[in-house]
């Protein structure tokens, strides 16, 4: 976003992968429901008619603020002017990165490419045995994280397992089909109004899937998961709780929170340093009552403009007014026209709520070929049940991309 | 095909992926023109509505022909009353099984996907350099083979680097791209009348492909492929030379040719076996003029239908007819607007070929909605430059599918 607005400056968009990737669809993909092509987009294609952008595909390493330079895993350093850090931030797993082999997360392409793999080979292991006596844990899907991520991917799973995907395997029963969204909290979607949250629950609940609150995972095996006192089986498990910054923002030398995130000041700098922002799930950033924002991607692309105007219009330091966040609400999908949105005083549910929803993605959506795609991928899904998607690539077991860090500057 | 044909028998489809590839355009999806999604389609959406066929995602071991079991590598063994083998092939490396590695084929979609993402890595990395000194062997393509497959890669690769990646990688001068199409005997397309060859040669040497004929490879390295006399540094080799059927073959315990392809009888049965049936690549069948009819897609399909026919009407061995294929002729694409074709005494080349070739495939792609899409993709394609297939997805370098066999039952 910072890259897209800024017009004048010489600009190197570094990152580790060669697209971008419009996050809040990722779950579409994770259920099959969307191809990878349709929600991303490859970055050189996007800054083809913006001459003054570079990008580098690269993996951040360190940032040196004395000598001006990132070092790069695969070249050499680059020196800045001004460095904008944007590395998004990965799961955290509490003290338990061990966790993360059996219980992945869903931030990257990748990620949900080996997660839709994973659970449609799941079915049709299931169905291979011609019995799902002895299969139960490969179809037992446990969700950690009663966030509009976890409840976004319950809803899909929910959708997928009991409409589209019944039909094609016959010897399966759809009641061995057990699908489980665990939050450690009262509630889930805890940013959301309680009374959406219930309507929330009731839908979910409706659709089979079986919510656990008050429930903190104690323990994540390949074979199970520890829920409260109760241990599931279940070789399914996706982590959607809380968030990690990247290690890369350790470099900075700047004070950060407890998750990592960089502590920065009004106009989003670091202290003493009026020309390296941090920005997005990044930065650790108040509002006017001291609250942190949350990392969701309209706080980091209003601030990727933010940072833009200030380069652009070259701004003193002294000069700059504060960053503020314009929250024009929020909505999370739980299936086909089932959604919750909050805009302001204004509460809504139901199918209004999911077109809304509908309407705002697509139009987030950063082409408009790709606008045009998703819709008519939708209207295909919705009308047929027959998702384009269901592609199992032949890979190795030991695929499972290893990753320490997850960080590039958009 | 047979299985799409066969309305009345209980059907058992047996294969390792659980997707149906339309093959012949594989090589768009390796050179990003296409994303997966739009040439394959899922076997069990395909067959939703065919109660009679019963998919299963397996690999088939071998075929025990005295208890009538086929031996599976995940499941228990499965027992036919009528057997249907249609495992395709692989290339041949004549002997030097070893050079796979380094120089993959394309017969799958892991290797397309494979290849697309290896080709994209050299791009980054040689744009990451800002220069183009040293990454010579990485910008260096060679396709070892001259038929079909080899042309048309040739020619996608072309025009992809030529036109489509040019303004996306600033730092890389375009004469640094080379491209090589090698080929063992004394001209490209070889089952070709020898003046479309001519025409195929000097439309890709317009595009800026280098045609080496009459040499074939001595050796395949990580780091580079001999040609003759003449050593190559190129990390790109891709093959396309020769194919070899599937090890299964030998399990039925018939004769084979030296492609290890049986021997079939001209109902295509195996000999004293009237209900085992091969098919496509893995099937020598000759004509009337006793020559193997080519391993092509067309063939396939024909003895497919002619298969499922005498299943259908319970044809008893001795009041078969032989199988005989209707030779619709032959067509190959070199780039936009270029292709030549040839059917019966009719030569074709340059745009109208193209056209044709675009409609025959179009229309062979087995479902409504992929035409539509296919369609839609290579319009914008052509119009904008803009391959949308472009995305890398993160994996470990040592994520190369490992195969021995490759088959399923059609």
């Amino acid at each position: 976003m910072v890259a897209r607005s800024l017009r004048h400056a010489d600009v190197t968009l570094i990152d580790r992968t060669n697209h971008h990737v419009f996050q809040p669809l990722l779950y579409q993909v994770a259920t099959a429901a969307l191809s990878p092509g349709d929600i991303a987009w490859p970055l050189r294609t996007l800054f083809r008619s913006q001459r003054n952008v570079r990008v580098m595909m690269d993996d951040v390493v360190s940032v040196d603020r004395t000598t001006r330079m990132v070092s790069l895993r695969n070249s050499l350093r680059i020196a800045f002017d001004i460095l904008i850090v944007a590395p998004g931030s990965r799961h955290a797993y509490f003290g338990h990165d061990e966790w993360e082999t059996a219980a992945p997360g869903l931030k990257t392409m990748t990620d949900a490419v080996q997660l839709r793999e994973k659970m449609l080979l799941a079915f049709e292991d299931a169905e291979r045995r011609r019995t799902s006596t002895g299969v139960r844990s490969q179809l037992t899907f446990v969700i950690v994280g009663g966030g509009p991520t976890g409840v976004e991917l319950a809803g899909a799973l929910a959708e997928l397992g009991r409409k589209a995907m019944g039909p094609d395997f016959p010897s399966l029963r759809l009641e061995d089909l057990s699908i489980m969204l665990v939050e450690a909290g009262p509630r889930i979607l805890p940013g959301f109004d309680a009374e959406l949250s219930a309507k929330a629950s009731a839908a979910l609940t409706r659709m089979g899937v079986m919510i656990k609150l008050r429930n903190p995972v104690s323990a994540v095996h390949a074979d199970g998961v520890r829920v409260g006192q109760e241990w599931i089986p279940s070789t399914n498990v996706i982590w959607a709780a809380g968030n990690r910054a990247s290690p890369l923002l350790s470099t900075l030398s700047a004070p950060q929170d407890s998750f990592g995130r960089i502590k920065v000041r009004p106009d989003l700098t670091i202290p003493d340093d009026p020309w390296i922002f941090v920005i997005g799930d990044a930065a650790h950033c108040v509002d006017h009552g001291g609250k942190p924002l949350p990392g969701v991607a309209p706080v980091a692309m209003q601030q990727g403009r933010y940072v833009a105007d200030l380069i652009d219009h070259d701004v003193p330091s002294e000069q700059r007014s504060p960053f503020v966040y314009k929250d024009r609400g929020m909505l999370a999908t739980i299936g086909r026209a089932q959604a919750v949105a909050q805009f302001g005083p204004i509460r809504a549910s139901g199918l209004f709520a999911w077109l809304l929803w509908c309407i705002v993605h697509i139009f987030f959506l950063i082409s408009f070929r790709n606008r045009l795609r998703v819709m008519s991928e939708w209207v295909w899904y919705y009308l047929t049940f027959k998702p384009g998607a269901k592609l199992i690539f032949e890979r190795p077991a030991t695929a499972r991309s290893i990753r320490s860090t997850d960080h590039g500057h958009e």
